[in-house]
């Protein structure tokens, strides 16, 4: 097993990442939980883990709530089911909320922990390699508005991340795909070398070699952990992780969070992001073909399917990255070093977005 | 005018307290507001001061929601709407939100500001005594669940809060008085000397002289001030600004959060927990009756017009101040000086019910 810490201060937590660790007596015993828990999961995951982690609580009064799995679980009438789950199980403010599943499970049930009593703990047992990788680590919390993705949340920080690897044996080849963007988007923005290492271990990737999964998920962690430790609120750095994010966004609300998985949308928008930073002469078409090279390489699409660069423009308008009325772009320097822009030129954006629209 | 500051490091802002300052330019000019603002409001109090402000923010791109007055407001629904209105606005991160009125609007937008692209600016704009004194300044926020008072809610500070004494003299009588119960709440936490400075002053708050109004207030907002700078998430000595609030809380539920206000009840339990105190023999029968007297002087209740005990008791099991199975009160051992006890017996508690439920 490893361990990271993220170095928040009083709100400062472990990350403990390894094989079999819902299984581990040991890994249950060390965690800061309530006498009160309440397990939040989506039908996919509970049908596979929910017995486990059920079985790790015996000694504490122990709820499961389900939900339905999908994007479209992430709005606010679910945060209400899940405080109602927490009033009808007596939850106190000492109550911990565990979150078992993939982004959505966490992003939604962090929310209500937040908002429950003004905030209770909650520990992310993250199932997908997208949680895993990223959402899990880093206290942002939320539901989606139908005008924007995330627009209602808070910063909460877990009290503490279980990722179990083994959990990806029963990940579905689509959803490893959508998290290996994530993967991909971390090596980007931070760490050349990893992205290098990406570019030769792919195929052991999505062969679900353990040794690879453990080594990327690790660097991502240590990574984002740093990043988050240094900028909690996203004042700054923090914003290089939505590398991708401004066009992966537009493109989940263009069709209505319901075609394509998150990952999906940020896989073709680091390629997005690429390209444009090389229509800015800050980027080489080498460097472009090689992120698009992994993109593909990771099974993620690399062009939108037909959306129109107007809609895609118009989605970006209510993107959160949006500041004094100019589109916020992470772009791209080299393989492995992301700056924040705001002065994308209008022009130059469409014409990155019609070679991908095509 | 005065200003406080509560020292919260980077969260740190100020009071300002003073008549018409609604109506000076120079305390707009030195508000940190972006440039979409949405002042949320009620109907009466919109009616009074909502072209006031509109025209302060003359240079700003404004817009106003107004919600009905009144507790029932406090739900997770109507902080969806707010949310509705800032994305209909355009709002950016960098939007501010006005919170123009009571404590219901305080409590309602400050939550939604918290949540809204995980947490926006606002300001605070109280226009009830309770507001001023209370709610408006510390950062708690939230709405109500059927299960309890404020189960649904966030810690989210203002930028500042602006305190125009003016405000009062649109103040409806009732609504004066349950403002008062929080200002006798906050002598008996902390200050002997102002509750005996209340005995001798109850008269002249009462008939609104501003001079009496523009004391209280300011004691009121530096005692608040130091306890929230002391201790922001209420891990300890906040607690004790839930003085009355037990019993206040419980006669809130018991009656459907629609008879009684939340001053009013508020009231009543500062009377409950001093005579609670006494049963305990940490108070004197004479200080008994000297908060009594001042509440009554308040022209606020004395008991809970035929609630019962039973009914009282079971509200309580899910107050937020419950902790480890055991409820928590706030008790006086002076007036001036109050503590938090866990160990209150439950057959004197029912004593102490009985005895206001007569």
């Amino acid at each position: 097993m490893n361990t990271l810490r993220v170095e928040l201060g009083a709100r400062a937590y472990d990350i403990h990442i390894g094989q079999g660790l819902l299984r581990s007596p040991g890994i249950w015993s060390a965690l800061p939980l309530g006498q009160d828990v309440l397990i939040v999961s989506d039908d996919n995951v509970a049908a596979h883990y929910s017995e486990t982690v059920e079985h790790a609580l015996a000694g504490h009064n122990a709820a499961l709530h389900v939900v339905t799995p999908g994007e479209q679980t992430k709005q606010l009438s679910e945060v209400a089911r899940v405080i109602d789950q927490l009033v009808a199980h007596g939850a106190r403010r000492d109550a911990t909320l565990l979150a078992l599943g993939g982004g959505v499970v966490g992003d939604l049930s962090g929310f209500a922990a937040a908002c429950y009593m003004r905030g209770i703990d909650f520990v992310q047992l993250p199932t997908s390699l997208l949680a895993q990788v990223d959402s899990s680590v880093g206290g942002k919390t939320g539901v989606n508005h139908p005008a924007g993705k995330n627009l209602i949340g808070a910063f909460h920080q877990p009290a503490a991340v279980i990722i179990d690897t083994d959990t990806l044996t029963t990940l579905p080849d689509r959803e490893l795909s959508a998290g290996l963007a994530e993967v991909i988007k971390t090596a980007l923005l931070a760490d050349g070398a990893f992205f290098d290492w990406l570019e030769n271990n792919m195929v052991a990737l999505r062969a679900r070699e353990p040794e690879a999964l453990a080594t990327a998920i690790r660097r991502c962690c240590e990574i984002k952990a740093a990043v988050v430790a240094r900028d909690e609120r996203e004042a700054g750095e923090r914003m290089l992780l939505n590398l991708g994010h401004t066009f992966g966004h537009a493109i989940e609300k263009v069709t209505g969070y319901s075609q394509w998985l998150h990952g999906e949308a940020v896989g073709t928008g680091l390629v997005m992001a690429a390209h444009l930073s090389a229509l800015r002469g800050e980027l080489s078409e080498t460097a472009v073909h090689r992120v698009a090279s992994v993109v593909e390489a990771a099974n993620l699409p690399l062009n939108t399917h037909g959306l129109t660069p107007s809609a895609l423009r118009e989605a970006m308008g209510h993107d959160k990255k949006f500041k004094h009325g100019q589109t916020r772009f992470i772009l791209l320097r080299e393989l492995g070093q992301a700056w924040v822009c705001e002065d994308v030129d209008s022009v130059m954006l469409d014409n990155c977005l019609e070679s991908f629209c095509a």
